[in-house]
């Protein structure tokens, strides 16, 4: 066999990450973006969209757990949802394992991802027909602009970077709009980058929910073998409750099989690196 | 300015990680292995040992201050310390900021490692010249075989991967050595790799250390940008005594400045994702 590669290039690390492959099984230009899938040798299926790397069989595990369950666990009742983004599918099936979840919207601007997901990825899609589901291919920030106020508990945004399609979603008008569709106490998260290599769009996430009325923040950091820098982050911000505890108890008796969070991973993803809050301070200043 | 790239292939990751180079600054076969230095465009500079990167400028803290602090504090009073490897200098400068340490050993098989390190690391070498430490360049298992029983605090094993020099760091019969050579309470603690890609080294270290003697074990976990899968371990063995608690008040009252560690930091490292216990099993029973 020979030797092949896809390379994803990080211009603002000055690093590129490639991963083997065996075959490219999908190439489609949806309209709104390029999405490839490969097979590779040692991570499973790769999804690649507009030459970045979204997700591997392998640990998509981490990066999908870490967004969906220390949210829902922190939020007393979590029954209203959305997803923003996430079309692969793999944050909505763990946010489906949760019996409080009663109503869960999925807002994905492109149908196609999921279409593919569901034949390349489909043990992210296994919970796809659940009947707690609705599936909305349009504009997540038009969406979420038009919700009447305080409709939701829960938001997750699972978006790619703050390029392209997935920018608005980095925007102080993208965080007012959800602050005003959350009930009181209600949590979002936003996958923030990585802290090595992303400060800059952290503090701006930072500056931005704090501008869109949200009173509480604290970031959480965790593993993504597969994105810059092999580390990464997930932003909480919540309206008018502060953000600390959570329903330990619910955790520790889960029947819901994690691979990687659990209670103690709950605590130790909200321990924040020394220099963290040094950096996210400078700029403010 | 051309693209220039420095590439380490991670053959049982199925993955490679790309830096992008300004200069090649040094290249030299020492005898025991061939050492690069490069200037990145975005790392700082990189040390390359037989083509694995051993550190780079931007990314090395995190590793250095999650090899020393976690065991020294967790030591009540840490007076003798040995560095097995480490000819970087960038571990024994953060253990030589313990003022409870009053000798510490440092024994890497190479002096190339550490004069070059002088030229291109010179922010890792600022404590060389502190009257406490002895350098050894000799077979570091040897060294340690031969010292008195009960002769050290703590063994702090920064060695290169387990394959070439650093192979017999990983045995069973070095583990021995070392638990005899610490005194009741002592610890060791050694860089254990990736938890996603190399659970078999893992396991043959838990195992080793087992066997070697050691009573109580943990895992710390890291993140390290620059080594395969970007997220590392490093697991802690102690003689005779649980590694339950540490001396937190020390931390948070320390005139020490560290830019990654911390008190919950500390905590937050011990976490374990749960396939880590599951896989450590796995192979046991």
């Amino acid at each position: 066999m020979e030797d092949h590669w896809f390379t994803e290039s990080c211009e603002e690390g000055g690093s590129a990450l490639s991963l083997r492959i065996k075959a490219k099984l999908h190439e489609e230009h949806t309209g709104f973006q390029k999405i490839e899938i490969y097979e590779t040798t040692h991570f499973g299926r790769l999804m690649v969209i507009d030459g970045f790397i979204m997700l591997s069989s392998r640990d998509n595990f981490i990066y999908h757990e870490m967004l969906a369950h220390p949210t829902l666990y922190t939020h007393p009742l979590p029954k209203r949802v959305a997803i923003i983004g996430g079309g692969d599918c793999g944050t909505l099936r763990e946010v489906l394992r949760h019996p409080e979840v009663s109503q869960v919207t999925q807002v994905d601007i492109d149908e196609r991802v999921t279409r593919i997901s569901e034949i390349h990825f489909p043990e992210l899609c296994v919970s796809n027909k659940d009947p707690r589901v609705e599936f909305l291919f349009t504009d997540g920030f038009e969406w979420i602009k038009n919700l009447p106020a305080g409709a939701l508990d829960v938001i997750i945004v699972d978006s790619t970077d703050p390029i392209g399609p997935g920018e608005v979603l980095f925007s102080r008008d993208f965080y007012t709009a959800c602050e005003r569709a959350l009930a009181h106490g209600g949590l979002m998260v936003q996958q923030s980058e990585s802290p090595l290599l992303h400060m800059d769009i952290l503090q701006n996430m930072h500056r931005g929910m704090k501008k869109g009325g949200f009173s509480h923040l604290k970031t959480l950091f965790f593993p993504v073998c597969v994105y810059p820098s092999g580390w990464w982050s997930a932003t909480m911000a919540r309206k008018g409750v502060p953000i600390d505890n959570f329903r330990q108890g619910n955790v520790e008796n889960s029947p819901v099989q994690t691979r990687y969070y659990n209670s103690a991973i709950h605590q130790g993803a909200f321990s924040t690196p020394t220099f963290f809050p040094e950096q996210l301070n400078l700029e403010e200043s």
